[in-house]
């Protein structure tokens, strides 16, 4: 199994934890250290050596910091996480803070004593975290001290090695571009912008560019690891040695220099002693790296990873892999579905039994290579808690008359699925299906839009909450971010979201169409498929070049959260529509008593 | 008549100024100078003493700008104006290049000379667009040149003198809020944000926060001037001396000092003198404030115009006026459409005469004060033309089978209107009335919209479009612009269009609701109403704080164009609703023969 259930950490950890650090401070002369969640690479899922936050504090949230003194330590933890740092973090420890309100720079400003020596590492701080950071020291007198050697590693003595999984070359025939016109690609672009060279400190764009997958952090296949691709086409690629397989070398072929991670200072030294002009990407990149470039001599052009865009434009081979990836995941979610409808009115299942069943689907198709993230299982009101996690702890059987949400994706190498179904454990209310409907009205106005060449997901968020918006509801969350090709399963640039943004919708994009619902302390609601940007055959009479979406996702709705009441002709027509895909596609490759259920799951309505 | 149709300038321009100029350029010992279309305010109507573009080339458009060089010339101007660039600038003295793609910094940056010195007004530049030009001087060698005295102003020998018209008290009925009331609340805005003091470059807020009007520029009644207001909440008002009444002086009362416009320098050395940290507005104000403020060492602190959002929030008396000023204007609009429906079938209306008669029944009324900006008066394939101004030159006859697209709007003391009707003369085609129905769509899918509050302009915009993006169709502005009280017709910082922002719609706020189709060399279509930004009542069930529009516009549609086969049940029912509100508030303020043909163009559809 890909994911586990089990509490990672517990409330003894900041007082068993904490002391280490403090006289490892000590021995450094510092009076305090700042400990982010964020890993050196930006992970979304961090390796266990990276989860400093969570061993000196106990907190295993996707977002957040302490700063722990040498008298005192506070964790900044955002609303997601108010309930959770209470159970996790020992208050007798560490005093609580709002991320958002006082995040650690406004803390440095105002509670920070003149002449602190505060600790921190420049590869855990985005250059504008760190640029805060020093402006709110310099108000308050704080001396902010460089730390590369980590004292959180130096203090951990159980510390698990670094991950070092052998790295593999990803198949040309799902890659669909060869790695050598990919970098010749790059290098037109660092031409075009006036550059000698890029860093990308990304592994994702590794992952992309080398044509090469690794195994370092749950759920994405990414070789942690760094690259240098100069203007010539050539490239460095620094990775730990052990990481390197004899096929690795092959494949990466001549142009390619297979380096030490440690030998990235070197390089970086070598192209400000040359003078180079250097693209590095300001979200993406560790403050060290602007940092040594700088200092060394180099210019640094604060420019988008020049990789994003062009891998979140999927090519043929991608598009097919994807299509194949989503028929062979929509068998096991059917699987599933199938087994729930049986299962779980007897009220023997809860949400890990549910989301091991389901991930045992998956794994029964004979190709999973992972789940892409750890699944949302959520029974009643579970399922109202966006961002939630099931533990032994928070486990809820599904009872009856409740909702159960699942979320939940699968890697294979041909494709990163990601679907979520919402389902009715007996008989809904008339509120959950009222709310159930306008939520799939949402999705599907999503599905079924065309829109011009240029139009950005801001522009069309809306029309996925314009049925909750008539009834003075919401969801606070975007409506679609994008999804990578047997990589990360949240993937920039593109997005549906209202956060004001202007990148436009390009055929090749694969997004998720995911709308919710959720009443705090009762139930949960979102439906979520994939799509694909294409163009749209010219209108009849149409002047514009226009998109519209493609539907990848394969998975049957609960019919009896959906009131046909609420759906117009059209909306109506495109559930039966895609119900007749779903079985037609999907029935051949199931059990028989599978494909029986699919059969009635997917009647007209 | 507020408006005349004579071209203002002829392609003799060039010829006959641009040796003037040189002549001066010589005597200053420059190569060549920097002309841009912008006044030293940003204003939208600039008086003719700041016509400088038109004066040295012609080019009367509301964007563009020139180089003048001793040996050569050159005119940037966007896409709207290629073709009246042509008509207006002596190509063999001007060349054209694209403001967009090649705008004067890319020109310095290839095309300077390395050596030459190129002399700019750094008033009539913002610090962005000065940056830029600095940048590409910097790349190609040539030295900039700041000249405070402007060269044009010295070479022009009849340059008309600067406005100077009275400025008058804003009374506090049509205010709402007294000038001290207003400036203790922007003093405060200053203490939170660490302030000493903020200069305001704008007029519209000098008119806003001292509750005065004046009449400097066409169609917009704005004082121009200076003013600096300190934390403690005391001003200064920069104003040239006659522009002063005795109402006034008593009017600004004791803590508002008022000063000749030159010696705003002093006042800025003095900030510079006293180290103050000073706001200033980057998108607002001219380069020259900054330098000088940091050159004389104050802070200088780039935030947004304090007065801009406030004056957004119209209070209870500037939207009663709004409403008010709205059914005076529709009746004027009303006998328009009345003598329009009489008289164009006959074929004696051309654009001119069509606008002229507008204005004449608006003025009719008693209380106006000026046209808000020059009428769009546009027939047939002028009416596709979307920032059309019809001249002599250009004016057309309302022809049978032609749409006929009128864009106008007043300025009363209590309020300022913007409106945009299209009618149909004679038949309109089935693709007209197709086109029209699905502009018309979307003006109701605004005009009906429930949002969360928070929910931004950009969010919404795409609901206008999308009846035309299912036909493959758009139009390429955007769908509304915020409309002040007695002050510019365009105003921010809301708006709803498709470029990214975030600024939130909230209650008082006025928009213009205007989407449209363009169908080039033969027919456009608008329709514009303004609404107001209003509190939703409680849905029940509901969640959340919402927000909805109140169309304040009122005049009839014309029903020729509308094909009720398009529109849903619940669009129908809003035009009839439209109709009949249009109606029982217009026909007892109306002439009898108009009030019957009312009571026919608003019947039931």
């Amino acid at each position: 199994m890909f994911q586990t259930y089990e509490p990672r950490t517990d409330r003894s950890f900041a007082s068993k934890h904490a002391p280490l650090l403090r006289a490892e401070l000590k021995r450094r002369e510092l009076d305090g250290f700042i400990v982010p969640q964020t890993d050196e690479y930006q992970n979304e899922y961090t390796p266990a050596s990276a989860e400093r936050l969570a061993w000196v504090s106990g907190f295993t949230g996707s977002a957040g910091a302490a700063i722990v003194m040498q008298d005192k330590a506070v964790i900044f933890v955002d609303g997601r996480y108010t309930l959770q740092v209470r159970d996790q973090v020992d208050d007798a420890l560490f005093a609580y803070e709002d991320l958002v309100e006082t995040p650690p720079a406004k803390w440095i400003e105002t509670q920070g004593a003149k002449g602190a020596k505060i600790g921190y590492d420049p590869m855990l701080h985005s250059l504008g975290g760190l640029e805060a950071l020093e402006k709110a020291a310099a108000k308050s007198g704080v001396v902010l001290v460089p730390q590369r050697d980590n004292p959180v590693d130096a203090a951990w003595a159980d510390r698990p090695a670094p991950p070092s999984a052998e790295i593999t070359p990803h198949d040309l025939a799902y890659a669909g571009e060869s790695a050598a016109d990919k970098q010749a690609q790059i290098a037109e672009t660092l031409k075009r912008q006036g550059a000698d060279a890029v860093v990308l400190t990304s592994p994702a764009s590794l992952a992309w560019l080398f044509n090469i997958r690794g195994g370092d952090v749950a759920h994405t296949p990414l070789p942690l690891g760094r690259a240098i691709l100069s203007v010539n086409g050539t490239a460095e690629l620094f990775i730990a040695p052990e990481k390197v397989t004899n096929s690795l070398a092959a494949h990466l072929g001549d142009s390619v220099c297979v380096r030490s991670e440690a030998e990235v200072a070197d390089a970086l030294r070598t192209l400000g002693t040359q003078k180079r002009r250097v693209s590095l990407d300001p979200a993406l990149a560790p403050a060290w790296f602007f940092k040594e470039l700088e200092s060394a001599g180099a210019t640094v052009m604060k420019q988008d990873d020049p990789c994003a865009l062009p891998r979140a434009l999927k090519n043929t081979a991608e598009l097919d892999g994807a299509r194949t990836a989503h028929i062979r995941d929509g068998v096991a979610v059917t699987r599933f579905l199938h087994w729930l409808s049986e299962t779980a009115p007897g009220g023997g299942v809860d949400e890990i039994s549910a989301a091991e069943k389901l991930e045992h689907f998956r794994a029964d198709g004979g190709d999973l290579k992972d789940v892409s993230f750890e699944s949302i299982s959520g029974a009643g009101p579970n399922g109202a808690v966006i961002h939630y996690r099931v533990t032994t702890e928070t486990n809820r059987k599904l009872e009856q008359g409740a909702l159960y949400l699942i979320d939940s994706g699968a890697q294979y190498v041909d494709g990163t699925t990601d679907i979520t179904r919402t389902i009715a454990v007996g008989d809904p209310t008339a509120e959950m299906r009222d709310r159930f409907t306008r939520v799939l009205k949402g999705h599907i106005a999503i599905a079924t839009a065309r829109f011009p060449k240029g139009t950005s997901g801001a522009q069309i968020d809306a029309f996925a909450r314009l049925p909750l918006w008539e009834a003075g509801l919401d969801y606070d969350h975007g409506t679609g971010h994008g999804v990578g090709s047997y990589l990360g399963v949240h993937e920039g640039p593109q997005r549906i979201a209202k956060a004001p943004h202007a990148q436009a919708l390009l055929p090749g994009m694969i997004l998720s169409n995911e709308p919710g619902y959720y009443k705090t302390g009762e139930y949960g609601i979102r439906i979520e498929n994939l799509v694909i940007v294409t163009p749209l055959a010219p209108v009849p009479g149409g002047e514009r070049e226009m998109m519209e979406f493609e539907t990848i996702t394969l998975a049957p709705f609960d019919r009896s959260l959906i009131d046909p009441a609420l759906l117009s002709a059209e909306e109506l027509a495109w559930v039966n529509a895609y119900h007749v895909r779903v079985r037609e596609t999907l029935a051949p490759r199931l059990p028989e008593a599978v494909s029986d259920w699919l059969h009635q799951a997917t009647e007209e309505i």
